[in-house]
């Protein structure tokens, strides 16, 4: 049975402000909380149908409170049009961020990605190339918004995304002698230039790419060639679609 | 001055039956507005705002119709939320489809496409590699649902989109020597296997993948391999994704 209050909270954390307070963000759906569960989080409330308590051989160690829900009352919780079976109240994990970790593999920068909708797509593909840091501007989209989370289908408890001032963290990887690639409409074709097996790729804003102060912390400017009839300019690709064909060469180059 | 029965009209767009019926379908935002005059494209209504028309020389035999509206009409009318100066219905184009034509090339082929975003940022993507033809099953989303139209940045102006019998068509392109390629979990390494020039790179459903009839017309069936540390499994990339990366690989060869 779900109390108005617990229904009141599952729904306030759609807001940024108090999944920081709470420490804690949701998620939903069955597949995706099969997929905290199996990453090892600890769910700080799990809300579920029989069913899907009896399917999934639930253990009450896996939750600090588990809820058995009617279909009812998981449509008034759920954030989404066509809820399922299972959301969960899970914790947010404590992440040390550092440098050197991350820069000893490829990592992803991104510098004010404003969509959700992106940058679930772009922790989505990170997790499927392997790469375990993404370095996020302040002004990016914050990745436990519920969108995000849906949209990184599950990935989001594989890779660590970091919030960071990400001038001058690039400005210390650069001097540690890290790599730092970006897309520039005048930057070298990626085909052609050299990558690294390991740097940071940093990818920039939908609307107008990386800003100027990143984009000085830059040692590697390239960019996606434009190809025969089909068109260029900088916004004629998606940036997750972009973030995909840069890092599908980079792994391509280390498998050659 | 828009009137009701305009606003009505207009937001009846949203529904594929509507849009069927009246043969047109609606563009929204300054950008894609523009975009769809420089391709060409008779608007059957232009509604915009004072400011909109000045600045852009709207000349008449540019629309059947142009109406001035105030942002509190253009607010009224939109189906976004953030509506900008101006929204067109415009008129859908006729499309002869030929499959000699349209394999001359590298193809895209949807198997049942549900997401309108997913099919509006493949479309934007084909635009940019230069992909003129787009093969979709009958049970893929219709690309002139809103969403689809505002997610594929005005590359619908340029990439023709063709529902058709899939199966029937795969039949006949494979029958005429064309490759028909897909992506599968038991394919070749799409790295390691030969790529035409021309042919039909068949993508599918987002949750199933290429239906089975569509399967067995498929040629050549590759897969994009794992990345070292990285996921792998049927669900680990987004369509989108994945296209964009089957696409650059076809492209960049071509490039060799």
């Amino acid at each position: 049975m779900l109390s108005k209050n617990k229904i009141r909270f599952i729904q306030s954390l759609a807001r940024k402000k108090i999944r920081e307070q709470e420490k804690v963000f949701l998620v939903e759906g069955n597949k995706m909380v099969l997929e905290a569960i199996e990453a090892g989080r600890q769910l700080k409330t799990l809300c579920a149908t029989s069913g899907f308590l009896a399917e999934n051989n639930i253990s009450p160690q896996m939750a600090t409170e588990v809820i058995e829900v009617s279909p009812e009352e998981m449509q008034k919780a759920s954030l989404l049009q066509t809820p399922q079976q299972a959301l969960a109240v899970v914790n947010m994990p404590e992440q040390h961020f550092n440098l050197t970790d991350s820069t000893q593999d490829l990592a992803l920068a991104l510098d004010f990605i404003q969509d959700p909708g992106n940058l679930g797509t772009i922790i989505r593909l990170a997790d499927w190339f392997g790469i375990r840091h993404i370095l996020c501007s302040e002004n990016t989209v914050d990745c436990f918004n519920p969108k995000v989370i849906q949209s990184s289908m599950g990935a989001i408890f594989r890779v660590e995304v970091h919030y960071l001032n990400l001038v001058e963290t690039l400005k210390m990887a650069a001097a540690s002698g890290t790599k730092i690639f970006g897309t520039f409409l005048e930057g070298e074709n990626l085909y052609k230039h050299p990558l690294s097996k390991n740097g940071i790729l940093v990818m920039g804003n939908e609307g107008n790419g990386i800003s100027e102060e990143v984009a000085r912390m830059v040692t590697d400017k390239v960019h996606i060639p434009a190809f025969p009839g089909g068109q260029t300019g900088s916004e004629s690709l998606n940036v997750a679609t972009a973030t995909a064909i840069c890092c599908a060469e980079f792994r391509r180059r280390m498998m050659d």
